[in-house]
């Protein structure tokens, strides 16, 4: 079984916080992500200066697009992305035409649980999804559970690579032993922590153990 | 019956274009809108830009937030926008802490057609939609139609304001004659045109002949 990648989630404020972090944890993920936040914030120039210090990572612009998949396909890739996202209630056409730019993500929030529209997905060339549970649905009280992972296993076996967001910990990551996860996506739990490229190699530490 | 108000949706790449249709039509238009992709560009700079040229207009920041509502909802306020945009696809939590930050649109993309979950929108104090057709789907062939209007008059009944848009153009507006539509948002049928003041003046020359 391969081993599932690791993902930073940069929802920084600033570019700056961003690259500081990325400058300390990148020896250690396989994926740099320029969060949504951030981009709200800045733009696609966070897109272009992660690139440009991460040149051999792959680096996701996670702009959930829900409209126009085309053009901001082409402008995350002119940017230096090598993957984006786009929002599970984009529209087929959207995801298609975002598809034909550049290496696509549905990230799956509500309303995702329809397995025809999901097959016309991979119908499209698209099998790369996210499985998410929100920042305030974990507020509200979510946790992880076995109904998260037979989602995951539903959705890989239909033919998708599944990364694994939401509140993700190295304590979750057990809970996946046996399941071949694409990526495993941490955010706060690696920029927020005092050292991030300890709480990095936790991750990887963890990951090495369950899948090696 | 209220006069529909008129947006102008300002998609453009580079916040200086923003900033020349919106001091071009400021003076007809009520909702000033920072859209979706020229925020993936500059990020909310472009909208404290267009806050500052349009003082005493509605600015609307077109983020299609899918998550973490109540941070982008201060960092959009902050900026200095009126209103947000939410994506359908959030989950009701999401919406619910934007909400108390700022006054909440949902966007209604794929999926959406959930009575249930529109409903908690409403208990969630969040009653303003935007219903839509996407570009993409408007690319495959889509026009407005019945089926449409038929949308549009469910959601009023439900107690929703209800802005349309997707290529919106001046003509398209007689389908919705004898119906209180909140606000007609136009994109490039208005920062696209050689003469944007012109293009704007024709859609309010329309609102005020059918709803005058």
């Amino acid at each position: 079984m391969a081993k599932p990648m690791l993902q930073v989630a940069l929802d920084t404020d600033t570019t700056a916080q961003a690259l500081s972090v990325a400058r300390q944890v990148s020896d250690v993920v396989d994926v740099v992500e320029a969060g949504t936040l951030l981009i709200y914030q800045e733009g696609m120039s966070a897109v272009r200066d992660l690139r440009a210090i991460a040149p051999n990572k792959i680096v996701l612009a996670d702009a959930k697009v829900a409209d126009a998949g085309g053009h901001v396909g082409k402008v995350a890739k002119d940017a230096g992305a090598d993957w984006m996202t786009c929002i599970n209630a984009a529209t087929v056409p959207t995801m298609a035409q975002a598809q034909k730019q550049i290496e696509v993500q549905v990230e799956l929030y509500e309303g995702w649980d329809n397995k025809e529209r999901a097959q016309e997905w991979l119908d499209n060339g698209i099998d790369q999804v996210v499985y998410h549970q929100s920042r305030d649905a974990k507020a509200a009280g979510q946790v992880w559970g076995e109904k998260d992972l037979n989602s995951v296993k539903k959705l890989i076996d239909m033919g998708f690579k599944v990364s694994v967001t939401g509140g993700v910990k190295p304590e979750v990551l057990k809970l996946f032993a046996g399941v071949p996860v694409y990526c495993f996506i941490a955010g706060r739990a690696i920029h927020g922590a005092d050292d991030p490229h300890a709480a990095a190699m936790a991750f990887k530490n963890e990951i090495n153990r369950i899948w090696g």
